[in-house]
Order: structure tokens, then sequence, then C-alpha cells
């Protein structure tokens, strides 16, 4: 990375930062009506439903998919009650996915904060996922398009299939790039990518709108993914704090661990085999292991590969009209890099 | 129970015993179609998928609820290509909450045979349910009614707040028949009851028809788990086999249970009291909870219950015009009590 690549970063960043809070105050109204579904629609007689669903929920949600649905449809068009019906899916289909991903991870914090397995159980966990889930779709019956809830049904159906390759991959001493941009692209774009383009169908965008900011979606997924995983290792800058470590501890195999073993030494494979095996891992790796990560550069060249994907989302959008809602979208892409810095 | 309807039960089952292989027959060319929709649906690039949902989709599946769906077609209209879809549906929903319920309940086995998860382990378990539960609802975009996809989004819904009903209510000791009740009919009644409405609507009936048909559907699903909860300790007459003891060992309080200990002396209910409790249940314990369920009259009581839902199930009929269809669900809801002699 150039200098003036990186200044001009710097200045992004800045401009960037609050990009989530705009979106939030721009479409207000918009997120208002569908934070009253989420609560709502969490509603049950039986108690353990809405107090679980309550703390994972309004926990700390950015909302970040349900906004990108609103700013989509209002990118192409204006969003309705049925679109409000449709982003409260799309988050509740988020949320069911967590609860299950954190019982299958076997970890008890997330982001150094109790996961809701934690304190309600592995048990109910799981079935208020599932409940959460069925939830999703009665709202998307709501959003009162076959089309929509097709949508939405095949990324339920991708994000499984790459949890599941995600399983399999666990401690893969020697997983393929692209193998990681499968899974990531499964797990995460899935719905980065429905989210953003039935929002469009939902706006009342055309095909080719829809189409778009499902490319943009799609993209902005992987990015998001990316960062993420360079996060769990501090990205290029921060110390090691209490939200570093976790897919480590997990044995998760991601980009920037698949760069730094590639770039390593003799030495640093074998450190990389042995720290990945959770039966050989020892506390102390983790120091290690993101050190070798920023001193190979992996870190740097994760936070490269995830700038292409946010370029090519940026990228899509250049086919819709110029709005609010469109640079909304641009910098969110930005920012979802910038984090990392 | 009187001899005469007693013997009358007994020539009952004779014609009952292969109700479901004469609805097999009568139906052939469409459960064909929906076993073809079973298989090509569960198909996945990643193997773990197919592998997991074959060995539970195809292992010794009698295909109750998706012939339900059928049957009802059937009874006042005809199913089409858009009723394999739900009835394939209808399946997927059943076999995930089946792999979900598996793992919830800590049993390696369920009819003394290994689950799913006793194999592949619980984090695919969890997953592939997902998976299914997902494709269960890409089907249902096949089916093509937002209406019908809404009863399964509910029944769905209604499955999971069951479960977890349940699971606050295990090893309660004294829990009330309402509650029991209330329990079973969502995890069960409400499966069946949308089995039966949606089959209705999807062949073409009547509003008032296809309420007609989820009437039956909720008391059959009634009764056949009533029977399903006095089988686990043997029925009225069955010697205690491999497939008994599943729900005592789980400490799942059923039926036969609640009246056993209700009807039971002081001595007894301090029996179940212990018993029940998996921090203080001895293996012998099992032996004796049937002998008391036996000696009550509890199993008999049991499958009273059972018999008067079955008659509600057929009651609600009477509006459908006479056919095999109609015949044959009548007399799956006298079979499903027959069972347990």
């Amino acid at each position: 990375m150039t200098l003036a690549s990186t200044s001009q970063g710097i200045d992004a960043n800045a401009a960037n930062a609050n990009v989530i809070d705009r979106m939030r105050t721009l479409f207000g109204a918009d997120l208002q009506a569908v934070e009253a579904l989420l609560i709502d629609r969490a509603k049950s007689p039986v108690s353990v439903i809405p107090d679980l669903s309550g703390y994972i929920v309004s926990a700390g949600g950015k909302r970040l998919r349900p906004l990108i649905t609103l700013t989509a449809a209002h990118a192409v068009g204006k969003p309705d009650e049925a679109t409000y019906a449709l982003a409260a899916a799309v988050e509740f289909i988020h949320t069911a996915t967590l609860l299950h991903d954190d019982v299958v991870d076997e970890s008890d914090l997330r982001r150094g904060k109790p996961v809701a397995k934690a304190i309600w159980g592995n048990k109910a966990a799981i079935l208020v996922g599932d409940f959460l889930f069925a939830r999703a779709f009665n709202l998307l019956v709501e959003a009162n398009s076959l089309d929509i809830l097709g949508r939405l049904a095949t990324a339920s159906t991708t994000i499984a299939e790459g949890e599941v390759r995600q399983l399999a991959a666990m401690q893969a001493r020697d997983l393929p790039t692209e193998d990681y941009l499968a899974i990531i692209a499964a797990k995460t774009g899935a719905l980065f990518e429905a989210a953003a383009e039935t929002g469009g169908m939902s706006g009342g965008g055309t095909v080719e709108q829809s189409d778009c900011l499902a490319t943009y979606g799609k993209n902005l997924g992987l990015a998001f993914q990316i960062i993420d995983d360079a996060l769990d290792y501090g990205g290029t800058t921060t110390v090691i704090g209490k939200s570093v470590g976790d897919d480590f501890r997990e044995g998760k195999i991601t980009l920037p661990v698949i760069i730094a073993r590639r770039r390593g030494s003799d030495e640093d494979q074998a450190f990389w085999d042995r720290a990945m095996n959770l039966e050989t891992q020892q506390d102390s790796d983790l120091a290690h292991a993101c050190h070798l990560i920023r001193a190979t550069g992996a870190a740097e060249a994760t936070v490269q590969e995830a700038e292409a994907y946010a370029a090519l989302a940026k990228g899509a959008l250049r086919a819709l009209p110029k709005s609010e809602a469109r640079t909304a979208l641009e910098d969110l892409a930005d920012f979802c890099v910038s984090r990392a810095y």
C-alpha cells in the first residue's frame, strides 16, 4: 500500500466511521418500524423465548443487515410495510444463525461477552434459534412475495451449507484460499446478498437494479467477513484485547492464517500445524500467532483482499441512480474495510 | 372398556393395520413424486448433508405426514405438482425437528436405533437440520401459495415453542395434564394439523373443508402422540423391549406417568418423584414404572384419552364427501390408537 493510498484510507475512515449512524438517521423512521417488528415477533407465551431472543436481538445489534435492506430499497425506490417485514426477517435469520453458530463453535464468549447458550444452555439456544427462523418465514409471508421469500430460503440453505463446510474444514492443515472464500461466501455473503437484493426488489427496483444490489451485497459480505477474520487477530494495528482470538481458540482456519502459514518458514508452518490443532494448542500460542500474522504481512494482505471485494461492491452500484442511499451503501463498503485499521 | 368394545377394537385392528400400506397403494404415484423430491432436494455439494439427511429421511420413514397431506388433497379434490412440493416440505420440517430433538434429548438411540448425531455428531445434526428446514421453505415456494406457506411457518414456530415448553417441564414433579396436552398439541399436533389443512387447500378444497381437515389433523396428532407416549412404556400389552423407556430415561413427563402418579399410593408417588429425577433414577426403575402404569390402569386410561381424540378427528371428517381418501383418513385415526394394543 502506498503512502498516498494509506492517507486516503485514513481520510476515508473519518468520513465513513459514522456511516452506520448516518444510515440510522437517514432511515430512522423505517428502522423504528423494523425494531418494533423485532420486539413484537419475538413474543411468545413461553417466556424463555422472548428472554433469550431479546438478549441476542437487542444486545448491541448494529442492525447492519436490515439497514442494508432498507437502504437498498431507498436506492432504487421506496420501502413500505412489506419491506419492514422483510428487513425484520433478515435480522431474525441472522440471529437464528448466530444462536446455532455459538452452539456449534463450543465457545462461551463472543467478542468477550457471554453467548446466549452460556446463560440458557445449548438446548434452549437451539430451539429458540428454530423459533426465530420459523418466525422469519412468518414475517416473509407479510413481505408478500414468493420471489423474495425464495431468495431468503435459498440464502438460508446456503448459510447452512457453508457452516457444514466450515465444520469439515476445522483444523485443516492446509486449507486452499478458494475453499476459505467459498465458505465465507456461503456463511456470510449469502445473507448480505439476499438482504441487498430483496431490499431492491421490495423497494420497487428493476430486475437489473436488484441484480446489481445482489452483486453489491455478496461482495460487501465477503469484505466484511474477511475484515472480521483479520480483526480476530487484532487487525493491522490493534493491541490484543479481549475480543481477539475466538477463531484461533476454535481452530478455525481463516485468511490471515492461510497467508501467514504460506509465507512462513518451515518452523512457522510447524507452529501453525501445532497451534491450529486444538489438541496441541497452548494458551501462549495466540500472541505468537498475532505476531506472525503481522510480521509476514499477512494482516496487510488480508485487508487488501477485503479492499478488492469492497471495490467490487462499490462498482456494482454504479448502475444505480445517484442518491444519498447509494452513497451510504458505497461508504458502508469503505467502512467495512476501515474497521481493520 | 367393555368386552364388546374390546372385541370391536380387535376387529378394527385387523382392518386398520394396513391402512398406511393402503394409502401407499392408493396414492402410490403421488407418493413416488414426493419421494423423488425428498431425494433431489437433500442434494448438496457438501457430502455430509445428503449422507446425514439420507440416513434419517430414508431410514424407516413411514411418510405419515406427507401421506396425510396427499390423502387430504384427494379427500377434497386432487393433488398436483404444488401439492407434492408441499408434502415433501412437510416431511423435511418433520425431519429437521427430529434432528434437533435428538440433540436436545441427549439420547443416542431412538427406538433402539442410533440417532444421526451419534454417528455424525451434534454439530452436523444441528446444521443439517437447519439445511433441511431452509430447503422445506424452498419447496414451499414451489407449492406456490403464501397462505399455505404461512400455515407451515406458523406450525414450525409452534413446534419450537412446544419443544421449549417441554424442556422447561422436564422432570417437573407434578405436570398438570393440561400442560402436557398443550406441549404435545404444539410439538406434534401443529404439524399434523398443518399437513392435513394445507393438503386440503392445495387439493382445491373449500375453506370449510380445509378447516375440517385442520381439526382432523390436530386431533389425530394428539391421539398419535398420546399413543406414542403409552408405547414408550410398552402400551397395554407389549413386553418391555428395546424400544421402550426413551422418555423415561430422559425424565420426560408424559400422560401414562401423570395418571399413574395421580392414582398411586404415597409410596408410588415417592417412587415417581425419585425415578423421574435423572439424578436419582436407577436402571431398574423402568420395569417398576411399567408395572405401576399397568397396575394402576394408567395405560388403559391413556389409550382411552387417545381414543377420544381419534373420535374427534374422525368426527371432523363427516362434513367431507365420502371417498376412499376419507375412509383412509378415518381408518388412520383408528390405526393410530390400535398400535397400543
